[in-house]
């Protein structure tokens, strides 16, 4: 329960304060009942809806469509809890296991090209229910940022005929200075030049394009490695507000050779002010090698 | 002086708290004495440095450069005032000048191709010193937003042979929905699709790419514009943090007959959270032709 006797639509009793569940992992009870471990609902002001048509049209020079496509929350914990790095390691992957249940569902729907998986936590990252959630927001169109990460990586696997994330992670495990912490499966790093303090990048060592074609070995090391980078985050900066968003390639392509999917996790220490509007640059003050060793030494004892 | 005595390092006495001005406009005083009405200062923690060599070179996989380049604070009035709609036309059409004179001067300088002018105000658009100022930042690079921006356009004028803002302009200015304001030289508009609530654009209404370039009367008629839009915003939305942006043609370039400078106005009023970085996709809650009604039918009594 959250303190002071706050109502909160994400605790065990309130299943009814939330649009019907499109999937839950229960020990007991049926849907919209009390029981679950985890439950995905739409959003009840969702950003998007499935229903209707696209309705691509021209407004003078203008071009405007209907904002088709779907807007999913995972609750990600029965418990009233606040902080992602506080949820048991198996918690946490069943949010991934859930994640991925739902894009290859969604994926069906041919008119969904892209779907974004990401967290905001605390209310300086748009945040603005504290039960702890993701959100899963599937799109009609690959998105700006989604397209031009694309188009990046194949101009590079054109020039180069190797995927630019598989030659950044052998870099990284090579120079070290960047790196938090390395699994079989995962690397964890400060990436070169972020944008932001502390921006850490969470990479599979094997290249996959999509996030959904993730094997099971795999996500269950992903939610360790999850588990234990949010927890020395929330150690070295004092539980942060943050965003993290899955990079994954657009659902309806098959595998691609040159895009390989990864999670940003962004602590938000910084505001983003006139010069970054005005450039699509950023400065930081934090350097990733010393970011990186401050995450790298955070014992969790 | 500000309230509660506070130290201010930008009022009148405290010249010495700023490294050397670089142009001031003055009543009485020699340089870095009272009697100025505006000062223009490099930042005392600046994010480039005028000194050094570019010294281009590549570290393993990556690229990386000197931060060669100017940043520059105009500071906009001796009176401790934290809001630039409280100033008089002539103290901002001062600081247009200011900002001409200094892109004028630094463009003789080969290796900045870029000038960026801008103003933080309020702490949540990323300001830490509150007596009204703004910002010139000078870069070696054309940054991505910029270069993004000059893409589009050129793409457009390719296939039209028409500058794609003086099409906005006319088609802004026939549909009317979206307009706060018109002059002779000037149109104030909601722009169709805009990422934030009540984001804001101010364009010339005479086809010119480079802001150093407008002639005297434009820029006089630009601090009635500028002053009118600011107080109207301050008093629709009640003083909020915003950001503006002067977005203007590389320094280094000829006229261009795509690319047409215009300011962006963005006042701060909700987080950018996980989808928005994952995506590059802003949500936005309020129709352009909702704020634009607001705006415009704001008595500045």
């Amino acid at each position: 329960m959250p303190k002071g006797g706050r109502f909160c639509p994400f605790c065990p009793g309130n299943e009814s304060k939330t649009p019907p569940e499109i999937l839950a992992f229960r020990t007991s009870g049926g849907p919209n009942e009390s029981g679950w471990l985890l439950r995905v609902v739409p959003n009840k002001f969702p950003a998007l809806r499935v229903e209707g048509d696209l309705n691509r049209q021209g407004e003078g020079l203008y071009d405007r469509m209907n904002g088709v496509g779907a807007h999913e929350l995972i609750i990600e914990t029965p418990e009233h809890l606040v902080t992602q790095g506080d949820l048991s390691e198996k918690r946490i992957e069943d949010i991934f296991w859930a994640c991925r249940d739902r894009m290859l569902d969604l994926r069906k729907d041919h008119r969904l090209r892209h779907i974004l998986l990401f967290k905001n936590h605390g209310e300086a990252a748009g945040s603005s229910i504290e039960h702890t959630h993701s959100q899963l927001i599937a799109l009609p169109v690959i998105p700006k940022r989604v397209q031009e990460e694309l188009d990046g990586c194949r101009r590079y696997f054109e020039f180069k005929e190797r995927c630019i994330y598989c030659d950044i992670t052998r870099q990284e495990l090579e120079t070290g200075s960047r790196v938090v912490l390395e699994t079989d499966h995962f690397l964890v790093f400060s990436p070169y030049a972020p944008r932001f303090p502390f921006e850490t990048w969470i990479i599979p060592r094997r290249h996959f394009s999509h996030f959904e074609d993730t094997e099971a070995a795999v996500i269950q090391n992903l939610a360790w490695v999850q588990r234990i980078m949010l927890r020395k985050m929330d150690k070295v900066l004092e539980h942060p507000p943050y965003n993290w968003m899955v990079h994954s390639a657009p659902v309806q392509e098959g595998p691609l050779a040159h895009y390989h999917w990864h999670i940003e996790v962004i602590p938000r220490l910084t505001k983003v002010a006139g010069f970054e509007w005005g450039s699509g640059f950023y400065i930081n003050p934090t350097p990733p090698e010393e970011s990186a060793k401050f995450l790298r030494e955070a014992g969790l004892g």
